[in-house]
């Protein structure tokens, strides 16, 4: 199992891919998608179309994980955000894999082992579940962990069928 | 000038083609891309994009206006149609087009000359302006209501431009 995770916004778009193996999660990679905040918004929902399209040829992932988004604030954050999570969820769609959605709360505690944990220990667990040199940048950290969230949800069947493949 | 308008809607997305000559609307083609409700959201955003890329690839449009969005309601609901609106924004950017945004009272103003004109009016307005045999669905409608405050709103010199090629 090959998983994207990624935690899509207007601005930056994080993205991280991770495999499993013998119990063991493997980074492969990560990064952020930034887009000009001066650029017209066709051209940044375009660049982070083209930008994970170019992403999964690259990597070649076989499933893909997004975090749900719970919105308190406003509308017009809500409308921003939807934008740039249809998109990244279009792409990936585009592209065949199958994307599923995981809560806030499902992600934080498959890393963190708790629902209500800081940014800061998610960064710091993702860093030491991978064994990452450094910590990743936040939105590809989150991005990184919505993908080892699938793979923990995933069945022992699915990762038993895959490892023989 | 040929101007595809459109309405985004994670259900319904409204389209429409219109082409200006000789001070003239002409109408190529308008249509709704529905999706079905039980399908999960990739799927229905995935379809969204490939339909609208199908459509510019058939009728190859070279400008697209699509309406700004006030919504007032609730959260959740702006969460969605961002969604819809942006894989369609991005869509349209990734076959070559630019696209130009309008608010709703431009769009109404520029078929009805009044900016609080009530739904059925514009469907009949467009109906008339585009000599259509009948009303176009309300999408459909107001998607080719888009298209033309577009026309309306572009230069006399582009539209010249245009015209001389």
């Amino acid at each position: 199992m090959r998983v994207l995770g990624i935690d899509p916004g207007t601005v930056v778009t994080g993205w991280g891919i991770v495999t499993f193996n013998d119990r063991q999660f493997y980074h492969i990679a990560n990064g952020c998608i930034r887009t000009k905040s001066q650029s017209p918004l066709p051209e940044r929902l375009g660049s982070i179309f083209a930008a994970l399209s170019h992403i999964i040829q690259e990597h070649r992932p076989n499933q893909a994980s997004v975090e749900e988004v719970f919105i308190s604030r406003n509308v017009q954050s809500a409308l921003k955000l939807g934008h740039a999570r249809g998109v990244a969820i279009a792409a990936i769609n585009q592209a065949g894999l199958p994307v599923h959605e995981y809560s806030a709360l499902q992600v934080k505690k498959s890393v963190v082992g708790y629902g209500r944990a800081e940014k800061g220990q998610v960064q710091e667990m993702v860093r030491l579940l991978l064994s990452l040199p450094k910590i990743a940048p936040e939105d590809a950290s989150d991005a990184l962990a919505a993908a080892m969230c699938h793979i923990n949800h995933a069945s022992p069947m699915t990762l038993a069928k895959e490892h023989r493949q």
